[in-house]
């Protein structure tokens, strides 16, 4: 799946193209995020460790170079080139678990052009998916704090990688852990499973199915109990406890996965406190998105844990966000793309943030790298001539995230924005720009 | 990244307690969507090729066998129940390319309840999001009669294998190819691009850039207009297209990117009439949907073609469906799931569709496979004993998607859904409904 012809055929002509006219110079693009939607106040950059690997990784196999030059459309010298193709560029970037905000780049390549150039589908397709994930997870983290947040959303991504990058994402956004088992070995994220209704609907008798399941899985045994009739269910689960306490199993959680979760979750808690079961704990998944959570947890209800599914590994609210890849300076010379509505900012730049006495957020600035403003500058050097420095481990990312979260300031906390954070100029990109333009109405005659 | 272990944990935990019991007997699941959303008057069903070969290669390897051992969840006739675990059931589905309704299922899965069971997750995975993509393809396809429809979303969807996917999903649904290399190399779907902005914008003089592009990549020549100033530009193309012709090069068509692109396109067209490259074609791309096009289409943009990217690939309006693969039958037992708002119709089902005289679709029968309803069965034999029969190709389903969508009702034709396809529930499931209801509360007293 991460072959080299996983890309746009455009990458392809223009690197070509490129070559063929020695238009071989250093190249700067950035990867940056145009606007931000409604809902989201700020997003979280995620996906940069995959990124890296990919830059590190990628090759084309002699079979996809064989089934290039048979397409007819390269030359033999280009299909030469690309079987010698490797990263040997710079990378700068914001660590995983930061905060961002429109037009900020989060990354930065600086390379051969038409090296630059290549990476840029597959480049977005990773960090664009793992920030919408990480982004909508933030959102999920501040409305439910300290409760037991676990990704369920595997079925509903959109294919493999999306249901293990989600899980990655959502964990580094704050997530206790996921269902999705491959998440634990290849991560080691903590894996969390209950039961299925499937289970309960095989069994004629849903306490036998309970007792069985509870037999063969006591360790942090979750019963679901809404296959049928959740209240009837909890008296069920009442009179089963004290059979399996005689063997030396505790009831540690029930699951409700439908209805009006947060009534249901009142009722079975005081069912299971009449009977003692004070510290069998009320877990809910179903449906569940930052808003619905919100809301339960306000009106008091007794829910320990929430599994979120699609509206987080999809995040439904906001599936893509507006993310490009562009091309900032080449060959020494700041570049500036001014199509409407997505005219970019030109040359190589950098983010410094400034807090205030609190250690909140205050504001940004954006500039080029060669300015020299306060604050504390979010890009950081990643890779020199196509080497990684050492990188962060994923408890780092996630303290990295956490603490990001911590800083943000009251009115971006709220799920309905309050505030746009606030995103400074600075006067050298501001007079670059201007610079880029008269030159490029120069050119255009 | 097809790793055994990308499920969820509790499929592992539900297998060991019903092998744990000798729950052994044969189950029978079925994959459907509950409901379908306002925009949304009817499905496409895609990606059963996946799901097949899933169910035909699934191993648990060596190595996840050792470290699914040493997680020491699990009992060791269990992790040696998984070495040899392989899929030896039945498949019944419809085709690809097939239109469904709610509660229809699309695919049957009849084989011993741990196995079937296993299956859920990945099988969600794969079908919910091929079908979710090639529904919102046929939408854009039914917008845009015989224009040129290319996939642009690789960049936007959610990781490698949604990417791919997208493009095999979106060709199903009729769309003329993809920018995505890879997946011509794997499917064959025709593989389209033109250049970006940044070959624009790495050339100090755009008319540079275009000749430089024309004369490295002549074939299917596109240029793209919009980096700076979309007139103007047209403008030097005219100047620009007697001197590629002198070298045997045709400008076959311009892409705009940016800005009001209806009204761009009558304003290029005229300057490129104007100056008598009546053949050069117009192309549009940029944040498109099938609203867009269709309005854009009814104004008379003179576009001949459309690159839909983030819309298509994330379906950004309904990134997720209301998928279910759920317990109909366990040991010749049919069952149902009663929860609040998620009740499902119980046993092995068949979908029979009517045609009225013109041959457009006109109403559908769900019911049981044994009742014998008028009109053609849509779920037809796929495996037996874990062994496929001859499986269609891509064209067969293209074809079968055309067809489909050939006879579709005039009211879902429209992207503002007109009426409710009508689906009857037959007497025979009915009758059995009412008899699973009755025995469920006997055994829940």
């Amino acid at each position: 799946m991460t072959s080299a012809l996983l890309t746009d055929l455009y990458q392809l002509n223009m690197m070509q193209a490129y070559l063929d006219h020695g238009e071989t110079h250093t190249a700067v693009f950035e990867l940056f995020f145009r606007t931000l939607p409604p809902r989201r106040g700020f997003l979280m950059a995620a996906g940069l460790e995959q990124a890296l690997d990919f830059l590190m990784e990628l090759r084309f196999s002699p079979a996809e170079l064989d089934w290039l030059a048979r397409s007819g459309r390269f030359s033999k010298s280009f299909v030469d080139y690309l079987a010698a193709f490797r990263f040997t560029g710079d990378v700068d970037a914001m660590p995983e678990g930061t905060i961002f905000f429109a037009d900020e780049p989060i990354l930065r390549v600086t390379a051969p052009l038409s090296q630059a150039q290549f990476f840029e589908t597959r480049l977005i397709n990773i960090l664009h998916f793992q920030t919408t994930i990480a982004s909508k997870a933030a959102r999920l983290v501040l409305a439910a704090p300290d409760r037991l947040m676990v990704d369920f959303g595997l079925r509903r991504a959109h294919g493999a990688e999306a249901g293990l990058w989600a899980a990655r994402a959502s964990y580094v956004a704050g997530f206790t852990g996921s269902a999705t088992v491959l998440a634990e070995r290849v991560y080691g994220i903590p894996a969390f499973g209950t039961m299925a209704h499937s289970f309960v609907q095989a069994h004629d008798d849903e306490t036998k199915a309970f007792e069985n399941f509870a037999r063969s899985r006591p360790k942090n045994l979750t019963l679901l109990i809404d296959t049928y009739d959740t209240e009837t269910v909890a008296r069920n689960v009442v009179k089963l406890a004290p059979r399996l306490r005689a063997s030396g199993i505790t009831i540690d959680a029930v699951r409700i996965d439908s209805g009006d979760l947060a009534a249901q979750a009142k009722r079975v808690r005081q069912i299971l406190d009449e009977a003692g079961l004070t510290r069998t704990a009320i877990f809910a998944s179903g449906g569940l998105d930052e808003d619905k959570i919100q809301s339960m947890l306000a009106a008091g209800a007794p829910i320990v844990g929430f599994g979120v599914g699609t509206s987080l590994t999809t995040s439904s609210d906001v599936p893509a966000l507006d993310c490009a890849y562009k091309l900032q300076e080449y060959a020494g010379v700041a570049r500036r793309k001014r199509s409407a509505d997505k005219a970019t900012w030109p040359g190589r730049k950098q983010v410094w943030r400034c807090f205030d006495r609190n250690g909140r957020m205050q504001d940004d600035v954006l500039s080029l790298t060669d300015d020299d403003a306060p604050g504390m500058p979010l890009l950081g050097s990643i890779m020199r001539g196509g080497q990684p420095h050492a990188r962060p481990n994923l408890d780092n990312i996630r303290a990295n995230a956490a603490g990001n979260l911590a800083a943000l300031p009251e009115s971006l906390r709220r799920l309905d924005i309050g505030a746009t954070y606030p995103v400074q100029i600075g006067d050298a990109l501001v007079g670059l720009t201007a610079e880029v333009d008269r030159r490029t109405a120069q050119s255009l005659g």
